[in-house]
């Protein structure tokens, strides 16, 4: 018998994508899907590319619907997880794919969420320095949000080693499943095809303070973030450049040393070879994380590039390798560094 | 020990398409991998997003480098497959995906590709009457191509039921992956995006007598096909629209009846609940068919809608599939109907 | 002074493409823009692209604020147009590009849109035999639909002429604007790129009855026409491909004197040259039709591809073309065949 | 008679987009059109898009063939326009489309192009302060590049008033048409579709020292620029995100201010209001150029976005802006702010 596993917000294409991975992991049990206004209806009508799955009833989302699972995986929107999560049993691990439970500071979540903040859960980030045994011992993780993934993995090395100073720059460009499934006229795909746009900008996108939570940690000092988030047409991918200032003496091979010492040993992060530079494609429907590093003597930066599907590593995919390492599985089942392409 | 697998053409979509499969393939053990001008590079360099094969360097591809391995897959152009195949042991698994072995008529063959014909062998569409027993028993296998496996698995129910007259109509729209790794100006991005095309119009496409045969076969006289491709602004996938006239007597029911009885115990083929059409993002990366079929009572047709990945069932996730049945694995094994969407 | 256009329904895809055109067009002068619910905002919330235009203030579509210009174009959602235009004087040029009054049988009307007839107009397609009279005495123009007026270029000539039988069989191919700024999850970005599906199979799109309408009209007998639309990753543009058996001694010459006959004197339609195919991305922005024909022997069928920009020549720039003749202009004045490529 | 124009490279993309301009042009006549390999066919197998042009045959690219005009563009591959220009008419005006007569410094030219310098022309982007006398009175004008459009209208307000430190990190999506008709595998369709990469990053990219020169012109003292391009899957279009530090005391206002005066006159310039941003969609076809900024006081950064049409205004338009003032043609003359969209 597997471990079962419960969806909160089935019908969206975070918790699609939960249902997708974990429809090929050998160590789930697909147990009950539940959603919002969708409830009642067949996963089919919302998510038809999982056809093994096609004829399940969504439940509507009541602690009671989701009680009698082992783990629970919310994909529900911003400030649902909170309230839910005191329902649900202190026994059964609840992996949280919203903002609610990620940031410290609860100023900072009023600040961007304009809600009372829920509390902090162990964040799940792996590939950040001493978390892992955390992970281990918890029932309740945090699921990184898709931009502070991609940017906390660009540049956590170079601020780890004090190569660059705390001032990081970061422009991403983002598929438009990191919307969700809104009916948003911006994101109607006439008004997506063919254009890419720049929205949040100046420091209003509220996986700012989360980045920011993140690189300080690392660099042990306070670090300012410009975070310029862009929609570019594509439905998944988020392509992350990242710049700051490097410290007097920080070569490109400083700088490759770091990131290759780094990520050595990481199952889902590649520093690229040389010359070779990320492209989200490569990323597709896979855990992967790409970087790779360039020094820039005339500017007298570094620039880091970091790829990932913003659903799979960036979502459902960081979701369940949490939650491997909170159930004691081995990090890497049921997922995968072979992504789809072309 | 697994089945050790070579890979001959693996620096191109349908050999990186093989290889994605495989890489997920518990039955299976990659051996060597061949390419021709691409030979001595590393298959990084061409599938950056196979990450756990990124290391692995191109042998030529020649009959030795191929030696040694239970099964071969060749994913070669079109023309080459057939000399090379004639050096290959007997007792060696040899899949095709390119066309050498695949249309029954040397005619046809040399009308459509102008060469000599290389021969035929049992060709690898599991879902046509009766050819399991024949792809069980054999050593060589004929993948099929990706529009005659959209459209053969589309029309033949109809036409084995004589439900419609054997004059067919086909339209069917391609992603650009269909045309391989081409250096051609009207495959460029900037050509592509955001334009639909028509190619090949008028009977000229080399995949129609593929078509012709097939549903011949299937009807028990001859069929006629008017087929067009089109080329549409995505990277895969393939949705064929098919139309015959329907016979006296006929309604959407036996309609309805005859694909459901095609169909109900197929693991990969779905005719899709009344109400809800076919597109391609639904079988993304999985080896799904979906078909729905309509009745225009006005027009005297029946309409039928097909989709897939031209890549995964029209091409590598039919090879494999076919070579589960010749090497006495379970039909499913490796493969899955769960797709990547959105 | 030019003559005073008012547009109706401004704030919608057609209304932001009729607006684009008179912005160009020396002829005319943009009085009042109308709009429903958005009705008090600037345009350049909603038509961004249209600069000159941006800080223009929507007004309520109703007939008061329509009044005192020398012409009307109805941009507005089907089953609108009747009411108002009742309400417009009748020495006012009003050009409707919704369906209200494309239709000659009320029967076809109520059939496909559920609602009374509101009448019939003089049907604004120039190219149709014997047209061009009507539109030069009218005050009212009913503007084809975006599928017929692909459909209807392409396949009136064979039908003319008696060179193919009266069954017709259409695959088209449409962008995604030809549905409209409508909130529907099917149409969003995420949805829509990367994947063609198809939609009202089956004889059940409301461009049916035109389509069957306009081609019976010049065949001079009733026409069958089954009709598929396909939705892709696009924008605009429509590829149309339609099929009809030859009849006896019909050949590739005979179907090509007749297009370059139907066309030949024609300002926006093009018979391409021979080995030429028509993609929607030639005909951008533009009112370009791009015909194609060729005979396919072995399945007794001609096969006829036409391109368009469902919004230019589909929609707005058919609807000016229409109006430059019913207002004494010039009929190419303020349209172009160049388009916005790549 | 009109204004004599010819257009040498007539066959690529930017040539294609100075011709589609000239077509709809008032003031010129487009005379001789020459291309390199393409020389002998006609430009409708190129630009099927420019439909009155579609039979003009091409002519060899030389000195003879060129002669003759009041006007030629070059449209030519980079190191290509040096030698060419010396050929032509001192009296004649050449407007360049390529790098070659863009940079002071020789050893910028050499560092980043690897030949001799051919010299410097007069800039062709009147929007910077000062500009627009030399270019009405010489006969020779470098077009700025696509990117370097974008990024200088973006940012030099902020750096003439000193408004911000002279450190500035741009990065910037483009189009795939921006890289032009090249055969390479990263371009074709395929590969570009549902992907944003990364490339030449690190201030290897060759316009990074024409953005270094125009922007510490204005500054009056060295600016570094990080500047890293990205390809995004569209045909046309950049959006630059730009950022400096603030000096103190800077606030929204004073940044506001500064673009306000710095665009109030300009025809093709927009500061967008408060709250919407720029998307390339806005700008396609067009010779549009919209801005916005922010202030991010947390980070201490101002942030300008800029979205042009790499083709347009960042080439084709441009060109042609500069060609009127220096023609003494009214600078607006065929070009427009209206776009197409969606």
């Amino acid at each position: 018998m597997g471990i079962r596993a419960a969806v909160a917000g089935a019908s969206g294409y975070a918790g699609g994508e939960v249902l997708r991975i974990l429809a090929g992991h050998p160590g789930f049990e697909i147990g009950t899907l539940t959603a919002g206004s969708n409830a009642g209806t067949e996963l089919g009508t919302h998510q038809p590319h999982l056809r093994s799955l096609a004829g399940r009833v969504l439940a509507e989302t009541t602690p009671e619907n989701l009680a009698g699972h082992d783990v629970v995986f919310l994909a529900l929107p911003h400030g649902q997880s909170g309230p839910l999560a005191e329902q649900l049993g202190q026994d059964v691990l609840v992996v949280d794919c919203g903002a609610d439970f990620r940031l410290n500071d609860p100023a900072d979540w009023t600040a961007f969420y304009g809600t009372p903040h829920a509390g902090t859960w162990p964040y799940g980030l792996p590939e950040l320095p001493g978390r892992r045994a955390a992970l281990a011992a918890t029932k309740r993780i945090a699921v990184p949000g898709c931009y502070p993934t991609a940017v906390t993995l660009a540049m956590f090395p170079a601020l780890l080693d004090g190569l660059v100073e705390p001032d990081v720059v970061v422009v991403a460009a983002s598929g438009t499943s990191g919307a969700g499934r809104s009916l948003k006229p911006h994101l109607l795909g006439s008004e997506v095809m063919g254009s890419v746009s720049a929205y949040g900008v100046g420091g209003v996108h509220r996986h700012t303070p989360e980045m920011i939570q993140n690189l300080g940690e690392v660099a042990g000092e306070p670090v300012t973030v410009s975070f310029t988030p862009t929609l570019a047409p594509m439905s998944r991918g988020i392509l992350a450049t990242c710049t700051a200032r490097t410290r007097p003496g920080v070569t490109l091979e400083t700088l490759r040393d770091a990131y290759g010492t780094a990520y050595e040993n990481e199952p889902f992060v590649s520093l690229l070879p040389e010359g070779r530079w990320p492209a989200t494609s490569m990323t597709l429907g896979a855990n992967t994380v790409l970087v790779q590093v360039a020094h820039d003597e005339r500017a007298g930066r570094a620039v880091v590039v970091a790829a990932i599907d913003n659903l799979t590593k960036g979502t459902a995919g960081g979701a369940v390798q949490s939650a491997n390492l909170a159930l004691g599985l081995p990090e890497e089942l049921g997922l995968t560094t072979i992504g789809v392409s072309p």
